[in-house]
């Protein structure tokens, strides 16, 4: 079934783009030809309004055992590595902050889009944005992360300065350890959760200079641009990692992770949950039945950034070993923790390792002991945390699990399923096509062909809504991004979804789209 | 002049405990052979009332070239890396963050103290906190970092959520950036800011991941706690650190530092300006000349993680190649951000290395042209930052540069010497007892002999003042720590600074000391 011979070369240390056999990422919209019927109608349509380059490619899912491939660190020396600069993209605001005009969109003149729909977009342009309690007025930020914060916890960050070592704060993180063991829905006592200053990519470093070592192997499921950092980073410590590569929208199949693993021994495997380029969820329980019955000495490495929070994870009872994440997604405090959770068995392979830990600042031989004593409560100190973040994650943690988690999961399903709704029947697709392959607290959209972000994301600016452009680098101009966890899920009061939606709507048509 | 058979072993990878000079260490007071006259006769009164163990050891300034050391990783797996834990401490409050009782002292009952004393600590402890602004009430912390924060700082932390790669957010990292080349005063474009989440720690990864590379080697000067934190991030990257140390509340002479340059060709030098574990002020102007001398191709690493921001550092006129500092201290924003500046001299030593970067988050290669787009104001996407932090610091960078930062350093040394003068009237000591050894910031404080930080912390902390305890691991408890930067020195509104000179006097009195 798995033929070996696709494999990319493993040893070399060439560049592995001339013999990469992943073809199907370079189809613009991979999933066109898989549509159900009432979505290949919608197509149709689309690709009679804008003939031009819309076309329907062929399933290329025959293939899929092609894509196996090796990364390198082949960029030129100072890339940036994403698609995320104003080089590439008009900006959405002037020097000052003002919203720039948008674009003139090159499917329709501007005035005649003016002309179009005049009265109803000037009214509601005029519309005060709503005051939403105690926070200025201001758009409703609905990327995929940071998210719209709650009242509480935005005041629990001007906590006054309190001592990293006093025992009012050692209590506050003290808490914030025991709550993070009920959101990742772990009671063993060897695992341990640890949060550290810094982004969610720390806890990548966190992952390589810890469990792994110079010369291991790494496999790392892609599912967007995430697997390829988080790729990069593991080989920034020495660290071999091989990448099992699905189209764009989908995620590697349980019978080529299960081929892979059988032909080298992993000494991890690592995952995203939820990849924020593409909004494509993988599914962890049977993943990790696999791995365990294929094999069972790999660590299995959750990337969590965007799923901790808004999609189920059930740490012991998926046997996980990792799950990293970060503070400004579906936990909803602000940016500036990288937030992990590591299981016994994980802490063991550490604590077994041969080499010392191949960073300082990240080092868990640095960080076990002073994560064991906060939650012990007692004082301590390797490096000084942030306080005021801290008491902003304890709010945040007080407030999801006030309410049963499940009901927290649901809340998300039942939005994400609104919004997907409304997008289809805006004749728009998904880059995950199959609904088992959606995460529920984001969602990227395909724009009408023709159409790029910086045509769409200042209209839906100037009526209080921010999107994310696209951030898969093959197909950037191509897709927006809408996150929809936290508060403006969970909170009935915010009008945050429902106005994105209706803006969505609006914008496309001001840019001189109709959906039929 | 300089004997090099002295030297420790450089090539082995035994431990150097057994072979280590450094006696003067082991002395619990250095310094009390050299007092002035004034000061050995209230060290003669204190020896009278403590006659135990205060004993005046004799000078060893003489051996001063036996300290050069070599460091080893030569700790248990998971030893502490400090004495702030509560293992060996007792703690402050009970688990609902209530005063402890403070330990009966033994020098004298619980009782006697107070009955001594009765009346006049009753009233002072009734009368309620002062109520600072839009601060909820709380004691002074007057620890060497965190320090208290500004109101309009502090309210910053509770800016609403805003987009990393917005255009209103970028701008303000951007004037972040632009006015951190005011504060290090640096003119020269090459010059290069770097800002991420993290904690000061995070600034030792990325020197010793992007400026030296495995097998090279370092210089690092001792004054404290943090040199030999510093040596260690250094080692975990595979650079050879030598450390040349100074006895407990000195620093390294100049000709010393020439000697050791004479001996080897070193990569980088690092100075610790203020040792916030000892008080201990390095001196830069001179260091750089005379590094610049003798060896010039010597990159100068400069750990200003509490001094930017309350001791005067001219980047560019001294030749400096990177300062780190964090954002908790002088800078006066709450912690979390790592915050560097680093040459173009240093920028190029970066770009010219053969292997790449030995950490990944903590990368330039990743984190250069995103701080160069921010700078100007472009959007551009590595990690996400966290914008709550950078418009704390946006504020805290605007108050400082509101007025001449020659005025903010006079400042500064005027309280500092306010509270040096107040401690020697009270008969104590510091751990640096050469005024040209003092820090400007922070005064390290012996207590009287017999008297530990258990005992006069808790009171203090009565009469709302926190002080920090002994970080240095050889006589932590035998001294205690009191920070003086940023509003609680510049904010002449502020009671901070006289406030807990009488709460020192008055809790040094309740534990039964007595200045005569």
């Amino acid at each position: 079934m798995f033929d070996s011979e696709q494999l990319g070369p493993v040893n070399s240390r060439r560049c592995p783009h001339s013999t990469c056999k992943s073809r199907p990422l370079r189809r613009p919209s991979s999933d066109t030809g898989k549509l159900a019927a009432p979505r290949r109608l919608l197509a149709s349509i689309i690709t009679r309004r804008y003939p031009s380059s819309f076309t329907l490619a062929p399933s290329r899912a025959s293939s899929r055992l092609n894509l196996f491939s090796r990364h390198f660190d082949s960029k030129p020396f100072l890339e940036l590595n994403t698609p995320f600069s104003t080089e590439r993209s008009a900006p959405l605001e002037d020097d000052q902050g003002n919203l720039a005009k948008p674009k003139a969109p090159n499917i329709a003149p501007a005035e005649a889009i003016k002309e179009q729909t005049p009265k109803k977009l000037e009214s509601r342009e005029k519309k005060p944005q709503p005051v939403m309690s105690s926070q200025a007025p201001h758009p409703a930020l609905l990327i995929p992360g940071p998210i719209e914060f709650d009242d509480a916890v935005l005041q629990s960050m001007s906590h006054f300065s309190e001592s990293h070592v006093g025992q009012p704060f050692v209590n506050t993180f003290g808490e914030v350890l025991s709550m993070l063991r009920k959101l990742f829905q772990t009671s063993d006592p060897a695992s341990q959760p640890f949060v550290l200053s810094g982004s969610g990519t720390l806890g990548w470093d966190q992952v390589a200079a810890n469990l792994v070592e110079p010369g291991d192997e790494a496999l790392v499921l892609h599912t967007g641009y995430f697997a390829d950092s988080f790729a990069d980073c593991l080989e920034t410590y020495g660290v071999k990692a091989t990448q099992l590569k699905a189209p764009i929208g989908e995620r590697p199949q349980l019978h080529e992770i299960e081929a892979a693993l059988s032909e080298k021994a992993y000494k991890i495997l690592t995952v995203t949950h939820v990849d924020t380029s593409t909004g494509v969820l993988s599914e962890i329980k049977t993943l990790s039945e696999t791995v365990r019955r294929v094999s069972p000495d790999t660590l299995i490495i959750v990337d969590g950034v965007c799923s901790v929070g808004c999609e189920e994870i059930r740490f012991d009872d998926w046997g996980l070993d990792v799950v990293l994440t970060a503070s400004q997604k579906a936990i909803g405090c602000p940016a500036g923790l990288s937030i992990l959770m590591v299981s016994g068995r994980a802490i063991e392979t550490f604590k077994a390792r041969k080499a010392r830990p191949t960073s300082y600042f990240g080092s868990w031989k640095n960080w076990l002991p002073i994560m064991q004593n906060y939650e012990a409560k007692k004082a301590s100190y390797f490096a000084t945390p942030s306080p005021q973040l801290i008491h902003a994650l304890h709010t945040s943690l007080t407030q999801i699990l006030s309410r049963p988690l499940a009901q927290r999961f649901e809340d998300h399903k039942a939005a994400s399923q609104k919004i997907k709704k409304a997008v289809t029947s805006l004749g728009l697709k998904q880059l995950a096509s199959k609904p088992e392959n959606q995460a529920n607290g984001m969602t990227a959209i395909y724009l009408p062909d023709g159409i790029t972000p910086p045509d769409v994301l200042p209209s839906l600016m100037k009526k209080g809504v921010i999107f994310a452009g696209g951030l898969h680098k093959e197909i950037a101009a191509k897709y927006i991004r809408f996150g929809h966890m936290g508060v403006s899920v969970t909170d009935s009061k915010r009008p945050d979804i429902n106005k994105a939606i209706e803006s969505l709507k609006d914008s496309l048509v001001e840019v001189g789209y109709k959906a039929d």
